[in-house]
């Protein structure tokens, strides 16, 4: 499973795994693919730098990669906004319907003292530029971009570092435009993926944006877990696959509560939706009791990006913290519904690579079969 | 492009084309694939029987096939209606919209003496098994239900006619039950197809169905109009694609108005919706100031089907018998972005089958490169 742009970033097979979590980012660079972490869940730079520390130590020499969340120059109305500033524009009537949904379901407060540890202040670029200054003191083989292309100087840092840039596009017209930024390498997200998604779905998103930002390589994400679909992805002019749903069930996954890997491993395809209740934009992830509060039209709906982040993030913490079987969720994709076992990272990269190398042996039967 | 599927209906390429056109079908099953003729838009037998007795003559000796539309045994609550009980559980109210939304674009009303001609009187059970007996007294392969599977008998007599029955499914739950009715065929009709979808996008809707209903062969449908839309499906398990939008702008097509084929050329994959206007259920199509009208939460919302087809009916002949074109749409998938020419059936079948094995030779070499 090798194209032009795994073997320019020395990778094995053209597999690209987004993670929140080190272990589970180094076993896949070990396993051949290339670990990319989520920087966006880290406060403090200094132990997101232990983190990457522990990654140059642990991936044998093989690459990884960091996905930041900054806006691009251009729309870059939140350089020197501070945490404070948003917290502000939150209004009265949204807390109180926070505080509500909480008590309704019986989710305790935190601990006194205890601060919250979900914090979506990564979403403010002074964050993310801090993120940037550490991990251009480590071996980064990739930085992703998951609000489109990075601002231009950050663009240029990365190709004076050797690390190619990478952003997320959910259509054929924001593929264009981040190409035209300069990114390396676009990231093209279908509806079905976890998280952030458009309205197009893969199968018709990746050969749209291969044709819209060609000869730039592109990788399909959204519904990719098996081998067969990672072969369905490449068969669409892809050069790579960007999973992340798959990883949240493996065994190098530190997922803070047993209950919530429970209903993932539970969960058909059916049972996600595209909710604007974490982040204020759509975004794809398991429909809970707190998805619905949110998405109900008798309440008050989500804020926009980054107030409502801002809003539920301690909530987000009490309700893991707690276990709140009924509003315990996480962003993940359809393919969750394949997702009914843990299993170590090596186990599920093996099998995405016998899968796909049974796929492309069918077809080719289907081809050659006069 | 050969499964044993195709083998088994003696096609050159497992290429499934529903349209409402028999000179579309004809052309699909001439140029080697398998045309399936939608049955819904015939309200006069005598019509249905020219048309089949023509595609008899016209296909060469290939197969071809039938699309109906009728509810399962289990479901016939609507058996002995008739479309004057249904007219008169239309509310006065959405009359009234109706008219009032076609004023407001200028849309006179049709010539006196003039039937409308867009019926949906297919959707009722007693219609399809009058077209059904018509149909079998033709050369059919293949008959299909846009609604789950037909009832025991209809299955019985298609396999008594030699006649496979295919039914379409939006998620894994449907295609089992499917095949526990006895069907022959799913076809997995994913989220960016045109027509009635379901959530689950293709990509992850095909490989789940095929492990559904194993052995039982699955038609991926949603998503596919080039040959590396077709290789992707068919890496996911299918055996054999199931097209419908792409034969749109096909030179064989009769579509009634100019202006709707240079809406369907002017597209992109954005400019669809899923929406309860044309049908009462989910279908995808082209979004217009119609369909805005009917999502508009300000305004009174789509009937049940089988209400909001009659409810519309009238209203859609009249729109494009005078080609309003704010109100001018059509089912549609969001591959719509991709039809950009007017062509012959035979050059987009061999565009289709030349880009399949284009995309499996590409994915042979990624497999095979050490």
């Amino acid at each position: 499973m090798r194209t032009e742009l795994s073997r320019r970033l020395g990778m094995e097979c053209a597999l690209f795994g987004f993670t929140p979590f080190p272990a589970v980012a180094a076993a896949i660079s070990r396993a051949g693919g290339l670990g990319v972490l989520g920087a966006v869940r880290y406060r403090d730079p200094g132990e997101l730098a232990r983190d990457l520390d522990w990654l140059d130590a642990h991936t044998d020499g093989r690459p990884y990669g960091l996905d930041v969340v900054m806006p691009a120059a251009s729309a870059a109305g939140a350089a020197g906004v501070t945490e404070a500033d948003v917290e502000a524009m939150i209004p009265a009537g949204h807390r109180r319907f926070v505080a509500e949904t909480l008590a309704r379901h019986g989710v305790p407060p935190l601990p006194e003292g205890e601060r919250s540890r979900w914090r979506i202040t990564g979403w403010l670029e002074d964050v993310a530029r801090t993120q940037l200054d550490v991990a251009f003191e480590h071996r980064l083989a990739l930085v992703a971009n998951a609000l489109g292309p990075p601002p231009a100087d950050v663009i240029d840092r990365a190709h004076r570092h050797g690390t190619l840039v990478a952003a997320l596009a959910g259509s054929a017209r924001h593929a264009r435009r981040h190409a035209g930024a300069g990114v390396d390498i676009v990231v093209a997200q279908g509806y079905e993926a976890g998280g952030h998604t458009g309205e197009i779905a893969t199968m018709v998103l990746t050969p749209e944006v291969v044709r819209a930002v060609d000869p730039l390589p592109v990788l399909a994400a959204g519904g990719i877990g098996s081998g067969e679909q990672v072969a369905a992805a490449l068969a669409l002019g892809a050069q790579g696959v960007w999973l992340g749903s798959v990883w949240l069930t493996t065994e190098e996954a530190a997922l803070r509560s047993r209950a919530l890997t429970a209903k993932l491993l539970a969960a058909g395809s059916g049972d996600t939706v595209r909710s604007r209740a974490l982040t204020g934009k759509p975004a794809r992830q398991l429909r809970t009791a707190w998805t619905d509060a949110w998405d109900d039209p008798a309440g008050p709906g989500p804020l926009p990006m980054p107030l409502q982040g801002l809003l539920v993030a301690e909530a987000l913490t009490r309700i893991q913290e707690y276990e709140a079987e009924a509003l315990l969720g996480t962003p993940v994709g359809q393919v969750v519904g394949t997702m009914t076992a843990v299993r170590p990272v090596r186990a599920v990269v093996d099998d995405l690579t016998r899968g796909f190398e049974r796929a492309v042996a069918r077809l080719g039967r289907m081809a050659g079969d006069p």
